[in-house]
């Protein structure tokens, strides 16, 4: 039997932190569909975003380059007009690219100006969604406040449970995630007082069933199968508000949550900048008695719905015969916190935010040897498009992709010359932190370089990096930055992010292959340096140039 | 009397070296007019290339950003389509830009195509013409080998050439660029045998002053002045091929040239890169006999001409009142080595290289207090686009620019903390150097930072820097890498290049006061995390978050 790649099932949840799963380790949330998938596929125990933020780390997935390449920095920064990103390959390559669910993607709308592009021609609309054929677009998030909506979009999920029949003008925000409490009041899903309350939605009208429904329509649309395709089936959740319906809710309680990983020494001497992340409210709540109690659960049973929306995607792949023909990717946009290091949300370095949880299916007999293996090579997020256009037997363009196909792995091939460390960057412009401390917006950056056991996270601005070595300290509750005995690392790690920072990334508009074309070419059309009388090269190459009678049409010159 | 500046004139000459006019001290070869702009005017005496050849340096100052940011990291690399230019920047502020000459600039085809853009609509030939409306384009170099023309496009100089009568395919080759010698034969200008013999055409239709004509009927152009305009005048001169009519021909001899710049000891255990330049044809010839008694005085010729068509060119300015309303910048793109260090051409970091001649002239009153005077500020090419802007009016796009405008240099203010140290970077994928080092493309690139005393080449591939300490070498004989003393700085200019490195360079599509805007936006779009109760925040801000009674709606959603 010889199976070809012919479809890609992209699968993105958001803030999914990677010991969330039962394949992963966690010991009271059974997560038993997406085992399943890692026990068919490869699951990468070390695999890092390139960014702990939703769009900064998407805009690096989907154009496989790092934030500094693509300089989508912060959730609406736009990614600009020239960047290319996974449909433009896969395009050339004769599959379609299409979106069903969240990017958190901003259009360059200068951009597309300047260049005279109309956003709602193919291209404009392409370029303004990613590079993706939008099935539905919806990011998650129709929060409300004094200035009007977080995000101006219409809402296709607001819009279905309109049809549904829930009322008000945003039941996203009262129905979907708020609840009814005991004496009848609503309470928003923002509160974490509520998180253990039942969603005022039913289930299946809720967020992770809707976009699960979204997709087998997707998969189901007549002709649907005519063209390969990529479809990125990016789900909202377990990202906060940390509300989820019934029967989900309640099904976890506060002895069913790990231990909190924080430790009293973390806030000694703190490095400046994670005191001041430490500071934030989102962090300091985390402190607060019921805080972790409550939302915990919540965030397990959002994992647990989805978990068994895969369940349910998954059955209907193989009625089908797609599990057959379709690379899947299971995969999230970073972690979260939860309360460990005295944070919350992710935008920080440590294991909980920067790791993610992914797995690799890849259908085809190559990948048998591999099937439920667990991969612990030094994987980033930027990987998976060098390895969508592998697996459909296109070629890479290494002078655009930062990444490296995952496909060694996958086919159990010894990879030539792995990496030797990962980087993960975070811009925290306006955020409270870089107000607190004074920065400048160019300063407000910070950059993870993680050899696999060394992390040196380093601050632009002035201040000394923070160091942890996760063989002595896996917790990484122990800054090594001003421990003499680390000074040889802190400057290697500097040599290696220096080497990293010095990358070739903007070469993008002409192909290695066509370079080396290029090679010795301009003397091949009589650029010819040196030469003082022409007997310096072979005479093929200075025919044209070497003394010789004038030509008949000297007269003519006067 | 308060003027304004209504146009800029943007002179860049090719390969000129700093040291070759006589208001920068050059004993043999006067340059009245030059030096009379220079009177008028701020002579910038520390300015330095982004990259020390053709299209990469040009493309830093069209685009006002390094190499590294742009990534047109060599002559023929295409300039990605989504880069900003000049161009933009002034038409935004109701400035045209036109160019009359030499841009170097190599259309990125494939990117046009992919966004649906004709490379014959206006948006399309300004993106493939580095953002300039084109008066004339003609890049000066229609060599011919073995497999063809160097340069595919049409040559409007050899048009011209054809329409006065000089015969055959390639007058530019035939006529422009070669002589009769003494015994009746055809020989080309490439041959450095014939460098002092006259050129064979009238020195009225050799290409410098064809260019001068051609920007004079520029600036005659009915209805030219209906609008401001940026007119980039781009000599290919006195670049290679070393040959010139009379009456220039033969105007200085042996005895006119400076002494060369170099020393046995640097043949002495050299860097291994720097051999490999030592070793290539074009640096050998320097050292035959005859070579620069041959080709210096041709360039010193070369120079004259372009010294005398300034002279015409700035009397067409005054006669016609553009020298009172007109801002003048008078430059090159790198330089030559003409045999110093060892070593032809130019793609080298020593000063003969990287360091241009750099003249702004402001006809404003608020520049006299400078004119005729030195600046030895460490400058780059980079900052001519922010100076350009910010003499007209218009606000610097800092998300976009790399440079700093020269304004308070060129009015006699104290410019806010000048910067540390200067850039420069050079490609030498491709060359002869990279196929004897054994390298692969990404590994053939050098970056040299300059702080005004030291100055250091890192070299990718695992080489170690170079460094020289200009303060007690100025001639730069003496590579200090491995000298112990030195080791301090090799650190700190480390340290300074890793932090350029990660500078914030493709953040381009939202602008700094924007940026700005965003701090704390999504909070009162109502993102609030770290609530409990809604107690944490004012009342304005939580409204909607807060339990509160269950609205109306309530019954119909059962």
């Amino acid at each position: 039997m010889s199976r070809k790649i012919r479809n890609i099932l992209f699968i993105m949840f958001d803030q999914l932190r990677w010991d969330y799963l039962s394949c992963a380790g966690h010991k009271t949330l059974h997560t038993p569909h997406i085992d399943r998938l890692a026990s068919k596929g490869v699951r990468f125990s070390r695999a890092y975003v390139q960014s702990p933020i939703c769009g900064s780390s998407r805009m690096s997935f989907y154009t496989g380059r790092y934030v500094h390449s693509h300089g989508a920095q912060r959730n609406n920064f736009p990614l600009k007009v020239g960047e290319m990103t996974l449909g433009d390959h896969l395009r050339a390559s004769g599959m379609d690219a299409f979106l069903v669910g969240k990017t958190h993607m901003e259009a360059d709308a200068k951009g597309l100006e300047r260049l005279g592009i109309a956003p709602d021609s193919i291209i404009g609309a392409r370029l303004s969604e990613c590079g993706f054929d939008v099935f539905v677009r919806d990011d998650g998030l129709w929060a409300e406040g004094p200035d009007g909506f977080y995000d101006d979009r219409r809402s296709p999920y607001n819009e279905y449970l309109k049809s549904k029949g829930y009322p008000g003008e945003n039941p996203w925000a009262d129905h979907a995630n708020a609840s009814i409490t005991d004496d009848g009041m609503l309470a928003s899903g923002w509160l974490t007082q509520f998180a253990q309350q039942p969603a005022n939605i039913r289930e299946e009208d809720s967020e992770t069933p809707w976009l699960t429904t979204q997709c087998i329509d997707f998969l189901q649309t007549p002709g649907r199968d005519d063209r390969p395709w990529l479809c990125h089936l990016s789900y909202i959740k377990p990202h906060w508000p940390y509300i989820v319906p019934a029967p989900y809710a309640g099904m976890y309680g506060p002895d069913d949550i790990q231990d909190v990983i924080r430790d009293e020494s973390e806030k000694r001497d703190p490095h400046p900048v994670y005191d001041a992340y430490m500071q934030t409210l989102v962090s300091t709540s985390y402190s607060r008695e019921g805080v972790r109690d409550n939302v915990i659960p919540a965030y397990m049973a959002l994992i647990k719905q989805c978990d068994d929306q895969m369940g349910r995607l998954f059955a209907h792949l193989e009625e089908t015969g797609r599990m057959d023909d379709t690379l899947i990717v299971l995969t999230s946009d970073h972690g979260d916190y939860l309360g460990d290091h005295w944070l919350g949300e992710k935008n920080f370095f440590h294991e909980q935010a920067v790791k993610i949880p992914l797995i690799v299916y890849d259908p085809r007999p190559e990948a048998d040897a591999t099937r439920g293996t667990v991969c612990d090579a030094l994987v980033e997020a930027i990987d998976l498009a060098p390895t969508f256009l592998e697996a459909i037997g296109a070629e890479v363009p290494s002078h655009i992709l930062e990444g490296r196909s995952l496909m060694p792995f996958l086919h159990g091939r010894e990879p030539e010359q792995w990496r030797d460390w990962v980087i993960c960057e975070f811009d925290y412009s306006t955020t409270p932190m870089a107000t607190k401390l004074g920065l400048a917006h160019r300063d407000a950056r910070a950059f993870m370089i993680f050899d696999g056991r060394w992390k040196m996270i380093h601050f632009e601005g002035g201040f000394e990096p923070m160091l942890f070595d996760l063989e002595t300290d896996p917790e990484e509750f122990r800054d090594r930055r001003a421990d003499p005995e680390c000074a040889a690392e802190i400057e290697r790690l500097y040599e290696a992010l220096g080497q990293w920072a010095r990358r070739l990334s903007q070469r993008t508009a002409i192909s290695d292959a066509e370079v080396d074309k290029l090679t010795g070419k301009s003397q091949r059309r009589g650029v010819l340096l040196g030469l003082y009388d022409g007997a310096e090269l072979p005479e093929e190459m200075t025919v044209k140039l070497r003394a010789r009678p004038v030509p008949d049409f000297r007269e003519r010159t006067g």
